[in-house]
């Protein structure tokens, strides 16, 4: 976590936005907060309720009187803004963002974030090496101020722990290998064949395709396999016991 | 558009989130939203107010008395949870499954949202072809509502536009071509000369790589070089007036 980079609010306007804050950067596993001129105080108790338990964040946030004083320590600063300006500058989403900070891990980063109602000023802008913008609708990209913390909190947190795409809970089961599958399907098709479903042979060739498909393409666990051989047992008395009547 | 995911809160409590949600559904250009059994309505004064503008999707937004009557359109279902449960389900992060719905365009998708304070029950999970888990900090993966359809929205966004990583704002000017930042560069090096700042030859040579290292690792614009010009006849004029007291 050696170069985590630095949120630095500035001049957030509702206690509440800085507390929501302060939980999506925790969310992100992110801790170092800055506030440039906050209108209302970190710890105030409605910033601490609505940081629903990421107080920790609010207690040891700095506040600083100018952005200038904020950025001090850091060696690269990007401004997140969604409108563009006549300002000649680099923009990245904040995927890419993500990437270039973990990259450079020997650099000290800070993201600007503006005040709720008007977004960043151009005297704030332009302290910035580039701009973050986050690519969204175009008719409605204004973001709340804690939800444009969470995105970029959340690009930096994908980068850094490069979760698998997809896994697969299995609990205290395991998959079912393929010859017991085999096995269900031989049992599951002696009964049906007992049961005289398949009068035309080519009916039987399909269903057993089918069949096979199914099972294959939705990843039997053992524990699975129990239940549907429960169904199917319990199914054949039924049928046993009608055909006795 | 055509396979834009339905986003289905299951037993909503809250108004304001039900609005906060459908701004992130609009600032992610998603359109329909489900309720199911919400405890508050859509089109409240609270939940509009909370929609910044995004009202149209709240106006829209269908209520279902069941999970089932919910999702009956579609033909694959995902639930999003942060508890890992005993069920036996694949899971995909969110970037994933956007990544999933984009491709497989025929399909129908629904993503379920629990209700804020507990979160998905079983009989809901059980419902969904797979789970939506998105990586966090374990020891504070809880989200807001809202957030938590801010994040699976802007994953779909992101998967569906393909925003280039990175860009640069010029304006109205344009990038300054080799010739012109070298012409730049030898003015600059002359009138350095002139005031007599290079007394040891190798000196210079330092000196000119590194301003040439600065001007080209830094991307200057016409306008830019315009200023840069401007700066230099300035303190020209400075030192040859100093020179001369």
């Amino acid at each position: 976590m050696s170069n985590s980079p630095v949120f630095i609010l500035i001049r957030p306007q509702m206690a509440e936005n800085i507390g929501m804050a302060a939980r999506a950067m925790m969310n992100c596993g992110l801790q170092e907060m800055r506030l440039v001129c906050p209108r209302e105080s970190p710890t105030s108790d409605k910033a601490i309720a609505a940081s629903s338990g990421a107080d920790g964040i609010l207690k040891t946030a700095t506040i600083c009187s100018s952005t200038d004083e904020a950025i001090a320590d850091c060696d690269y600063i990007y401004a997140t803004t969604a409108r563009r300006r006549g300002m000649i500058k680099p923009i990245r989403t904040a995927h890419f963002a993500a990437e270039e900070i973990l990259q450079n891990s020997q650099r000290k980063y800070g993201i600007l974030f503006g005040p709720e109602r008007t977004g960043l000023e151009n005297q704030d802008v332009c302290l910035a090496n580039s701009i973050i913008e986050i690519p969204l609708n175009p008719e409605h990209c204004s973001l709340n101020l804690s939800q444009a913390v969470l995105l970029v909190g959340y690009e930096w947190y994908q980068h850094k722990i490069m979760a698998p795409g997809q896994q697969f809970i299995l609990g205290k089961t395991t998959f079912a290998t393929k010859e017991k599958i085999n096995l269900f399907l031989q049992t599951l098709e002696n009964k049906l064949n007992d049961s005289g479903i398949f009068q035309q042979p080519e009916k039987r060739e399909h269903m057993s395709i089918n069949l096979r498909n199914i099972f294959t393409r939705t990843d039997i666990t053992e524990q699975e396999l129990n239940t549907l051989y429960g169904v199917i047992n319990h199914l054949n008395i039924q049928k046993n016991s009608q055909k006795e009547e």
